[in-house]
Formats: structure tokens, C-alpha cells, sequence
């Protein structure tokens, strides 16, 4: 059927989306969500079908952006319209629907199809859900990671031994990999970290970064400063690496679901050609990993997946009852990255957890003592210089002192209304706090936090400070901590970060972990 | 934050649809898939944010139909825009996905808010879903069913006893319902039937009856047309009960998959006012359900949701491995059922399955001999009497001869290469033969067999005929018919127990036995 294009210049923003009339359609014997394939002067697409009554009249057809782009054809233009098969991958996905498990050529041919956009939300929700419901075999994980690994661009460092860490997050003030690439990197690895920004929580890596130096990077860019530093702190979302990843994740994101865990860290290593990886697990009540023996069974399959994808990977089980270090919030964590890094303050459970986790990527690396050369090259200053270097490749003013880094100008203290010790800190609050308080978009907002778990504390003594960046919000975020119950104060506590490193610690030291 | 309204004029088709800018999306902290509430001059409307890089520039919002009706805005004007909360019902399907149960009012406020347009695709995908998945109660089965009769219009027929018949469909050239329905409102009963169009089969009921008389009908035109002649034979789609239904089948459609078919079917039914409904079931290879203990389990499943409903149900199983009757296609089974009815040609199958049916819904209705009795009004021309009535009523010509039906007057026959007994009919090569004729748009279209089961041919006898509106979709139509096998006949069906042993026919046998 030839119709008459109109184009809406509007993006779909995922799949390849045209708007028939329901009478055409009809002619046709076309429904809501079929296929038919539209050319027009020797260019094709296979495009989803939307039916329209009013804005599509009898005889037309509307194009959205990414088709009208696909044929170059503008409004007018005659395009011929038929029926076409769904995509291969359709049959897969309702196979996995039915509990079968995927062999690595159907895997690949889904991801192939999500990346290329053929497939639209319903068929892409089908499909995690089906993950979320059925699981994923090893195999299956496996020819998933290399399927989104490969379908997307690789950095392609040089180098027989590259080195990354990845956290699995929920963990507040978590700035952890400022200290510990500058470290891998001054000990002579290679370290090409991609991190990403805030979406529910206060800081992300790259946003908290960004308050030293440009983050969004191009290949070229990470390339040139990992060259020159051996490291790099860019913004994963500027290169693509794995880009099925965040298609998958448009989909999890609404349902709070999160089946494609294991794949979507691992495919992104293999794109960044990483040959040891180790994986901090924040651990505990607060954090994403409530049990210990959770997160033991989540680190087998870590390091299972390494195996079969040729990445070496270790698991390090960490303390994830409390935000990490003082501050919480792009601008305040920077500041406290950069004046632990530069040995002006002291924030100790990050200085513990920083050097144990790169003792442990130094140790798979072959060195002896990582802990022990983490913190030397801590302490000595190379890591510091190394971090300016980093700073100034990526185009930062690499004499940064921490006062530079600008934080919120209206600051309100929260007291403690008792005398004791603080037995626990709710993460979940601190992240509402500060989010009420302006971050991640607020750079100087979050909080500070005076004293943490194990400190005591009198009645009225400043627990911690709320930074914002207006009035408006400062105020929105005290009273919201004031409804909330975030730290509790009663009796007395040791600081302890390291639980054990997974394969190691086979006598668990169940160190008040609680069950939520 | 006050940005300046951009119309689309497009229909989104499903839920309310706005487009953010993602310089403006960053600053509210608001991503793909969240909630914003837009409001203008003292209406409000809570809708789903879709990130634009280009269509929308900074400082603007674009707005798509729905939007711009609820709210009576124009290009320009300002709409204030700030996050909301997702709906209730997010949470619902999420706990239902994690494998809980719902209580009705969970079950209530997800139909609801289908019903109202708040759920994505993704949203609606993942409940499906983890029906599909995680299954249903009889608990959940009645909320569910309870809840989408609940969210849409009823028919209010006036009267203590309310009969209907449903028929889970299948097999094609089944026009059983075009005789049911005028033998029970010959008896004095009322039944206000309601059917689908064909989706993927040659001619739904509606289709049918549609070479006869309109069956596009207002409620009000129900109520006038069951009020004078007990009953009716009106298209669903056009009165709009239990709407959710719809809904969820925009999902089911693309995954094919049908984990609501007991609340489809009896929502449709509670909101039409029904209190006696039979339940044909076709069974057998070739139809959905593949065996009795299939059918049977399904059946009592049936039975019990209606008594949760206050339904009384009835389920027949009938014979289902081949087409009923003679004709396939809409106009070649309206013209079979108008002179079956009219006693001027015999199918004897159809004949049988309509009085049994009909029978069995008479003696739900308090009278003996319920199949004796829709006989003799088959027979007697009450039946014919009543269907032309209805006919006239609904607005068609009540004089109307089977010959005034205008069917294809493009004509092949195809011819058996062998000589001895059908010993099987294969339904689905049927339908796409027939559909390859041009049915369901082209009425004149489909199939008329000569033989059926169990009659024995000669070398060169014609089999059927295959009928067209036009020469290329005979051609095409015979053309798939001679690659495919559709029927299957054979000199003698010996005793042949033996089928193949596993591991080793590699030379598969088909002998009689078609997989589906």
C-alpha cells in the first residue's frame, strides 16, 4: 500500500515507531504492535505500528524522527507500506517466557535487536521480566554479558594486564575509587575506570568527579589520559560501552527490578578489555546486600562469570551500615576525597576501605603486601600526584585545593537530643535527606556528618550539618530529618571496614550484621 | 518549574505522555519513566516523562493529546511541571511480581488505573507478566474479573434470568453462534450476545453476522433490539465492556500469551448482566485445548470463578479437529448459517453442535429435553423466524436469501491426488490458507469444502474450493495450499500403534500425527 508520509519530528526515543490510520490498517490486516516494512527510494525499515484515528488520516502515514532518518523522506513523499515478520528475537523471548533456557546465538540475537531498536517496551519488558522470573542460567549469563559486550564499542587499551573495580553500590558518600584508581595507577597498573551518575542516590562517582575535573570523555580522551596516567575517572555514559545496558536498565528502572545484575558489570568490563576486576559489595542492613552469605553467593557467581568471560575477578565483602568517610553529596565527597588523598584529614573507615580494596587488585596483579603498598603509596603522596595528573589530562586545574571545591552556602547543624554512642546510621534517610537537600543536581548540597557509628556523643553536640545550595531546600531537608529517625544514639562501638575477602575468608565473622 | 507548552497533536494511544527537555529533566531530577504533574489554569493531570533531546528545547514541554485535552492547553502556554509520585499500583505490580498475592482492592486500583490510562507499557507488560509467570488464585481470579466488569459500562438488561454462550474459539468456519442465539430467544429467553472480530482467524462471529445486518450498536440499541426480540447479535468492540480487557490484550497480542483468559471472558459476561452462561470449549489437536483433561481442568475453573461471581456456568467440550461446517471465511458462513437456519441446506455437524449447545443452555434455564427442544425450534423455522427478526431489528434486511450473500467470484478447487477416506483436517493451514484468500478484510474470501472427516474421496475429487476477491489472492492462496498439507487422505487407517522410537527415527513418520 503506497501512503503519503508525515513526519512528526519527534524522537520515539527507543524502537522504530509509524502511525497508521485505523482504516489502512485495517485494509491491511494490521494491529497495534505488528510489523510492516516502509521504503521508500531504495531505503527500508521494518518500524512498529501505532494506530492513530485523528492525526494519521486515511492515506497517510506518521514517520517519527528515527524513521523519517532511517529513509530520509519528508512529508509528502509516497512511501510503500506492507506487512512484515516480527524479529527473529520475538520467538526467543516468548521461549524464555516459556522457561526454556537460551542458547548463545538466540542471546545474541536479542541484544542485537535491543540494540538496534527493533524492539518495542512491551517486547523489552517481556524480556527482563522473563529474566526476573525465570533466571538466568550461567550459560545463559555468560552469552548474555559477551552478547552486550559486543554489540557495542570496545576502549581497547593496550596492554597484556588491565586493571578496574567496580562497586555494586547503595552505600552513601562512597567515594572510594578517587583514592583507589589514583593508587592502582601510581603503583604502574593500568586502571581505565568508567563510573556513572546519580540516579537515586546523592552522588554518583562521575558526578562527584566532575567537582575536580571534566568527566565526559570520548574514547579518544580516555585513551590519551590512560596513556599518559594509566588511569582515567570519566563518565561511562559518554562512551556506549555495553549500550544494551541502558536500555535494559529504562526497563528495570520503573519496576525496581534488577535481573541482569551479573551481565550488565561484567559486559562493561569486557568492553573496557579488563583482565582483573575486583568487585566491592557493600554489605548489611542499608545496603543493597543485606547478608553476608548473600553477598558470598553473589560473589561466586562474580567470579564464575570471570572465569568463563576470561576476566580474573575477586570479591571484597565491605562494611555497608554507614555512609563512607564524613560527607555525602558530589561537592562535600570531593572535598573529602581529595583531602584524604592529599593527607590533610583524616577520614579513616575510607582510608581503610580504600587501601583494602586496592590491596587486593595489587595482590591479583602479583604484588605482595597490597594492603600494605596501598597505603604507602597513599601516604608517601603518590597517589595524590597522580590523581592531579589524572585531573589535569582530563583538563581539571590539577593544583586543586579541597577549599576550591564550592559546597552549599546554606548549612544547618542537627544535633543529638540525648547522651550516648551512635549504634547505627540509616542510609535510606541520609539519602532522602540529601536528596531533599538539592543533590545530585545541587553539587554543594548533602550532608556532613560529625560523628558516626562507634562516636559518642552529648545531648546537643552536632551529629551532623545539612548543606544546600537555597534556603528553600535546606529547610525542606531538616524538617524532613527531623521526621525521620536517621542516626541512633544509645551505647558503644567499634570501626571496622573490612569483613573478608571472597575466595579467602571461609571462617565468616558475623560481625553485627543485623537482618532487615 | 513553568515551562512553555509545545502540542503534538498526536495520540499516544495509552497512557498520558509528556516530553521534557533532559536539560530540564536533569534540573528536576526526573528520569525516562517518572511521574510529573502538569498543571494549567486549575487542572492538573499526572503524566509519564519521555526524555527529548531536540523536538523539545529547553524551557519547553511537549504535550500529546490526552495531555492536551485534559488540561485545555494551547501551544505556548505556560504549564507548571513538578515530580509526582508514581501511582498506587506500581507498587501492586511490583509485589505481584515478586510473587505475593493481591487482595481485591490492589487487584481493583491496578485495573483501575489501566482502565484510567496511568500505566505504561512497561508498567502493564510486567503485571501481564507476572500473571503469566506467577499465576493466579481463584481469590486474585475473582478480584481481577470482579474489578474489570466493575471499571466499565453494563448493559442493564431488565429481566431475572440472563442467558449467554461463549466459545473459546479456534477452529475456523465456527458459526454455531449465528443458530444458538436465535433457538434461545425462540424459547423465550433473553440473550444479548456480544462478539469479537477476527484477530489472527479468518471471521469472528461479528464478521459474520456482518454479511447479514450492521453489528455496530449502541447500548441503547441492545437494550431496543433484546427488549423486542430477546436477543442480539451486536459487536463488542463498540460497546466498550470491561475495557481493561482491551488493555491487557494490546500486551498479550505481541507475546502471545493469555495468562487473563478466565477474567476476559467472565468480566465481559458479569457486565453484561449474564446469570446462566455456557462455555464452549473446542478440543482436540488443532484447537487451543489439546486434550479433554485439559479442557476439563479449564472447564472446572470456569465453573467455580462463577460461582465466586455469581454466575451459573456450564462448559461443553466439542469436537474441535476440524472446521465446523462447510464454509470458512466471513460471507461463505453467513450464507451457510442463514440456510442452515432456514432448513434449505444441511450442515449436519453444525446443526449438531448448535443444538447441544443450545440445549445445554435451556436446560440451565429450567427445561427438559434441552437439546430436543432446540431441534425442534431449529426445525420447526421458530429459529429462522427469530434470526430474521433480529436481523430486521439491528438494522439488516430481514428478507435476506443465502443468495443475495455475495461471496469471492475468483474460484479454484483443489483436488485430492489420491483416492480413499479424509482421516484428518488440518485447522491451522485452514486459516492460513484463507487468510492468504484475503480473509478477514475481504468478506467474500475463504474456504468451502465438499468433503470433511471420515468422507471418502476418489483420485482428482474435489476436496474444497477456495474463494477470492481478486486473482492474486487466489494465486497466492492456491499456491500456499499446494505447499502445505492441509488434509490427510489415506486408502485405510490400520492398526499402527507404533509411532517411532526415541533415539531413533531420524526418518520421522508423520504418519497422522501433525504436530501443532
Amino acid at each position: 500500500m503506497q501512503l503519503k508520509s508525515k513526519l512528526t519530528g519527534i524522537e520515539s526515543g527507543s524502537v522504530l515507531v509509524v502511525m497508521l490510520n485505523y482504516l489502512d490498517a485495517a485494509e491491511m490486516g494490521i494491529h497495534s504492535t505488528d510489523r510492516v516494512k516502509v521504503s521508500f527510494n531504495n531505503r527500508e525499515a521494518i518500524c512498529v505500528v501505532d494506530i492513530s484515528k485523528t492525526w494519521v488520516g486515511k492515506g497517510s502515514i506518521g514517520l517519527y524522527k528515527e524513521v523519517e532518518e532511517a529513509l530520509s523522506i519528508k512529508t509528502g513523499d509516497p512511501a510503500n507500506v506492507s506487512p512484515a515478520e516480527a524479529p527473529r528475537s520475538l520467538e526467543f523471548i516468548t521461549k524464555k517466557m516459556n522457561g526454556a533456557r537460551l542458547n548463545k546465538q538466540e542471546m545474541f540475537t536479542i541484544v542485537k535487536d535491543t540494540v538496534d531498536r527493533k524492539l518495542s517496551d512491551i517486547e523489552l519488558t517481556a524480556f527482563v521480566s522473563s529474566l526476573h522470573f525465570n533466571g538466568l542460567s550461567m550459560d545463559e549469563t555468560v552469552a548474555l554479558s559477551a552478547s552486550m559486550a559486543e554489540t557495542g564499542k570496545t576502549l581497547g587499551i593496550k596492554g597484556k594486564m588491565i586493571l578496574d573495580k567496580h562497586s555494586l553500590g547503595g552505600v552513601p558518600g562512597d567515594k572510594t575509587t578517587m583514592l583507589v584508581v589514583p593508587i592502582i595507577a601510581a603503583a604502574g597498573y593500568k586502571i581505565p575506570k568508567t563510573s556513572s551518575r546519580a540516579i537515586t542516590s546523592p552522588a554518583g562517582t562521575a558526578d562527584r568527579v566532575e567537582c575536580l575535573c571534566p568527566v565526559t570523555l570520548s574514547v579518544d580522551e580516555i585513551l590519551r589520559t590512560v596513556e599518559k596516567t594509566n588511569g582515567c575517572l570519566a563518565w561511562g555514559g559518554a562512551v556506549d560501552l555495553a549500550p544494551a545496558d541502558d536500555m535494559f536498565i529504562q526497563v528495570e528502572y520503573p519496576l525496581s527490578i534488577d535481573p541482569l545484575l551479573l551481565p550488565s558489570v561484567m559486559s562493561k568490563k569486557k568492553a573496557a578489555g579488563s583482565t582483573h576486576v575486583v568487585i566491592d559489595m557493600p554489605t548489611g542492613r542499608g545496603s543493597k546486600l543485606k547478608t553476608i552469605g548473600e553477598a558470598q553467593s553473589l560473589a561466586k557467581n562474580f567470579i564464575e562469570l570471570g572465569k568463563n568471560m576470561g576476566i580474573i575477578v575477586n570479591c571484597v565483602l565491605t562494611f555497608g551500615e554507614q555512609p563512607i568517610g564524613y560527607g555525602v553529596g558530589p561537592a562535600l565527597e570531593a572535598r573529602e576525597a581529595l583531602s584524604t588523598i592529599s593527607n590533610i584529614s583524616s577520614s579513616p573507615d575510607l582510608v581503610e576501605k580504600a587501601v583494602s580494596v586496592a590491596g587486593v587488585l595489587l595482590e591479583m596483579a602479583g604484588e605482595k603486601n597490597g594492603k600494605d603498598l596501598a597505603y604507602k603509596l597513599l601516604k608517601s603522596g603518590s597517589a595524590e600526584r597522580k590523581l592531579r595528573q589524572i585531573i589535569g589530562e582530563q583538563g581539571g586545574d590539577s593544583k586543586i585545593k579541597p577549599s576550591d571545591i564550592e559546597v552549599g552556602s546554606h548549612v544547618a547543624e542537627i544535633k543529638s537530643k540525648t547522651s550516648g554512642t551512635i549504634w547505627w546510621i540509616a542510609n535510606h534517610d541520609i539519602v532522602k535527606i540529601s536528596r531533599e537537600a538539592g543533590t545530585p543536581k545541587d553539587r554543594g548540597a548533602g550532608v556532613l556528618f560529625r560523628k558516626k557509628i562507634g562516636d559518642t556523643v552529648k545531648n546537643g553536640e552536632v551529629i551532623m550539618e545539612v548543606y544546600a545550595e537555597d534556603d528553600r531546600k535546606l529547610h525542606n531537608a531538616i524538617r524532613l530529618a527531623e521526621s525521620l529517625n536517621p542516626v541512633g544514639v544509645y551505647a558503644k562501638m567499634k570501626d571496622r571496614m573490612f569483613i573478608e575477602k571472597v575466595p579467602d575468608g571461609e571462617n565468616h565473622k558475623k560481625f553485627f550484621v543485623l537482618e532487615r
